[in-house]
Parts: C-alpha cells; sequence; structure tokens
C-alpha cells in the first residue's frame, strides 16, 4: 500500500504547480538537446547521463529514435515538411516532459537551425539546453555504426546529413562536447555538472 | 549542488529498466484514462487526482485539452482523421510518460471504443486503466460549464458527444465514477484506491 513518501507535505487546494513538482522531485524539469551528425555519439551521450542521473536518484528519461519513430512519430516520412514536423512533436512532448519536472533529454540529429530555434522558443528561459555533440564528419563516418555513411556514399541513401544534406552548427549553443576524443562518460559529466550549476539538480527552497 | 538523493542507488552499467526508475519514484507508471461527456467532470477529477498524488510524494501529470490541444497536436481539426489522430497521438505521448515512471491521467472525451482499445493495446497488461465519467447526459447539459451544449442543440456546433455524434460507453471499464452524485474529491480517492490496491504507488521490493 501507498507510503506517504514525504512528512513535510501539506494538503493544498488548486492546480499543482511546478514547484509542487520540484519539491517532490528534488530537481526542476529541463530540456537537454543534444544535436549533431549520424553517429557523432548522442544517443550512447544520452543514455549515459541518463543512467548517471538515475543512479543519483534523479527523474531523467531520454527521447530518441526508438522510442518516438516507431510510436508517436511512427506516421511520418523523410520529407522536409515530415521531418520538420518530426522535430516539432519531439520538441512538444519535451516541453510536457519539463512541466512534468522530468530532465529529458533528445537524442536527434536536429540539422537545422530553425527547428531547434523553434523548439527553444517552446521552453521558458533556463529550461533548454542546446549541447553540440561536435564529432567530425570523417570521425563519424569512419565509426559508421548503422552502415549508414556507406550506403549514403553508394546513393542508396539520399538526403543524408553530411553527405548530400547540410548540417548547421549552432551558433550559441550552452554546450559543446568534443565528439572527437573523450569518453561518453566525460561527456555526461559534462553535461551533468552544466545543469547542477543551473540549481536543476535540488528541490527549491523558498518559493511556492 | 546536487546532493545524492538515496543512499542505496549503486552504480549500474547499461540502459536505465523500468525497475530503476521504479525505485527512483517509489512508484510505478500508468496510464489513467478518464472518458466521459463533456462536462461529465473529466478534468476537475483528474487534477483532484493529480492534487492528491501529488501531496503524498507521487510523480503524476495530467494531460488535458489544455496542454495538448494548443501543442503537439495544435496543427489538428475536427474530422474523423484528426480525432482518431488526436486520441493516437495522446495514447503515444502517455506511453511515453509510463515508460519514464510517471502515474499519467488523461482528460479527453474520447468517445470512441476503438480509439480507446487502441490505447489500452499500447501499454502493458496492468498499466492501463479505463475510467468511466459516468455522468447523465441531462447532468452534463445542465451544467454545461463551457456553454456548449447550448450551442449544439442552438445547431452551432456539429459532431458534438452526446448530442449528434455517439458516446461509446465502456464495455468492460477498470473503474466507473458515479459522475451524477459524489465529489470529485470522492471519485479522486476511488481512483487512488484502484492503483494502490495494483501495488502501483510502492517501490518494487526484490527485482532487477
Amino acid at each position: 500500500m501507498a507510503s506517504k513518501k514525504s512528512t513535510n507535505i501539506t494538503r493544498h487546494d488548486g492546480a499543482v504547480t511546478r514547484s509542487d513538482r520540484a519539491r517532490v522531485l528534488g530537481q526542476r524539469g529541463c530540456l537537454i538537446w543534444l544535436t549533431g551528425l549520424s553517429g557523432s555519439g548522442k544517443s550512447t551521450i544520452a543514455f549515459e547521463l541518463e543512467r548517471r542521473l538515475t543512479d543519483d536518484g534523479f527523474a531523467a528519461y531520454v527521447l530518441d529514435g526508438d522510442n518516438i519513430r516507431h510510436g508517436l512519430n511512427g506516421n511520418l516520412g523523410f520529407s522536409d515538411a515530415d521531418r520538420a514536423e518530426n522535430i516539432r512533436r519531439i520538441a512538444e512532448v519535451g516541453k510536457l516532459f519539463v512541466d512534468a519536472g522530468i530532465i529529458t533529454i533528445t537524442a536527434f540529429i536536429s540539422p537545422f537551425r530553425t527547428d531547434r530555434d523553434a523548439a527553444r522558443k517552446l521552453l521558458a528561459q533556463g529550461e533548454f539546453f542546446e549541447v553540440w555533440i561536435n564529432t567530425a564528419l570523417d570521425v563519424c563516418e569512419e565509426r559508421d555504426p548503422k552502415g549508414l555513411y556507406k550506403k549514403a556514399r553508394a546513393g542508396e541513401i539520399s538526403d543524408f546529413t553530411g553527405i548530400d544534406s547540410p548540417y548547421e552548427a549552432p551558433l550559441s549553443p550552452d554546450c559543446v562536447i568534443d565528439g572527437n576524443s573523450g569518453t561518453p562518460k566525460q561527456a555526461a559529466e559534462q553535461i551533468f555538472k552544466l545543469i547542477d550549476g543551473r540549481g536543476l539538480l535540488s528541490a527549491p527552497s523558498n518559493e511556492n
């Protein structure tokens, strides 16, 4: 049966506020938006960070191709309009997760500035972190974990970011990860410190 | 700065599991799907339940028209196809929230069995609760909080559920709320007890 988890919680009336959620979770929600080429390490770093946060008792969740493309965005293709709608929906879901107080990490190439800027605009100041996983194209192509670069070079895939479709590097990211050297663990630690430094990993003390 | 919230947490490798999240949150995620006529009391009960759970230290979140129709589903209209897509996206987002460990409450009329059944199929056994807010049409129409029944009767709105569009009552709901009598607080308590009875409001003890 349910046990009241906090003894210092009192009854409230009215809608649950962001601060109520922050007190329950001991954290503030935010959207950590990873962007970078295919093979740059986004997903690996996202799951490393999710692991790091969870191990420390924080509520974190990764939105990535696996849980989005097969579900919510399963009815989208790869036309320009569908790619934009793909990112729009991810950003809107991210906003709901942040509202719920979750530290949310997205791992999508998201090559276009206009889409990333639209995502940022959905969130409040201090809730959105654009993190550029800056891995050189030749490093990504050398890794080629899914064999996609090979297919793109062979012309079997078109509009592939970095090959025949542009990647628009962030102009003023909140954080840049050197994806050429360094481990995913180090990258996750760098992002962990960023959001910790902004006070997101503790409950608010004196507000309603 | 971040404080490690639990002292009995050890370092893990690999992907974060449902059980990891349940341990961090002290609960299991589930999707509580409220269905009923306009004016039946869905939203009021949803927010009452969210308040109740939050006051007890649980992580709960309501998906309703306000945060869905203006955001994620802002590009949908009211055609048959768009109504179905509306419910599909809500169910997919609910699934992501449940995966993240959140007690998630949806408050939409969702008049068609086929849409609600599709939502149920997305979730695992024991994670989805269809809750019928069973309020008589004349009671809803008497309340008419948004003046919609009046407009529907005047022919200013078409395809309005209960007037010129059917409401397909649940055939085997997990819970039926008597919306004619009883308070929203009592309704929320009934649902709270339902999920508590299923063991969702405590952390798993012996599993990985």
